[in-house]
């Protein structure tokens, strides 16, 4: 079980989002080897910015563990997570986050990494092309 | 009813946290005249970081509109947004926010209100000392 693995169950995610047509983005957090959230993004279905995927997972996984920090844990994300997501980890103080591939037009990223708590480290470009294709594919179908 | 009127409904939510020894942060969401929304920080009771009054205040705010975007509504908040909701706000596209006091430790202006939505205008400071002082209230008796 290693970061592609994971990365695979943050896909399969992002793939049920597809189905209810949602920009497709999956996210799960881990502790240890234990998956204890998985996500999708629902910001169409539930009509609500605040449903991204990581949000929900964050919301789950604090839920398992009792406790709204996260420092243990690992964020895998197919898709590089928005500011707003970015600014939520930091209040989880989440141990890392990996993630698919770059948004460089809303990724949190452009703002230097200085949102995120000073414990968390970063991983991009897992499985890259596989969460970019999704995203592509899904957009292609938009136009 | 004007700014300082929404604000005193703001301070209103932010007592109902300090009652629960929460960080007595309150928030509300006006379309015209009419409230569409009310939320207090609820961060300790749900165990979940993403429980900021703003953050609840969307959700609610999107749910009675049936629609995500906020463009014509304004946001009052006792505290400058973190930005974790500052980025929530980008999202909505809100027409406009109007906070308490500021929060230069965790308030998203230390980024330069670069992360909000290109539509979305900012006040600050009003009722600033009354929401100051139910802050530093609740932190003076945690000590």
């Amino acid at each position: 079980m290693d970061d592609t693995y994971f990365m695979h169950q943050a896909l399969a995610e992002a793939h049920k989002a597809a189905d209810r047509d949602e920009i497709p983005v999956g996210a799960i957090v881990v502790a240890g080897t234990r998956i204890i959230a998985r996500a999708h993004n629902l910001t169409e279905t539930l009509h609500d910015v605040t449903a991204h995927a990581e949000m929900q997972a964050f919301t789950a996984a604090a839920n398992t563990l009792n406790s709204k920090y996260l420092d243990d844990c690992t964020l895998y994300v197919t898709l590089e997570p928005c500011i707003m997501c970015a600014g939520a980890t930091f209040w989880t103080q989440i141990g890392r986050i990996v993630y698919g591939t770059p948004d460089p037009k809303r990724g949190f990223m452009q703002n230097g990494g200085t949102i995120l708590h000073p414990k968390t480290t970063v991983t991009g470009g897992v499985l890259e092309a596989e969460c970019r294709e999704l995203l592509t594919a899904f957009f292609k179908g938009k136009r």
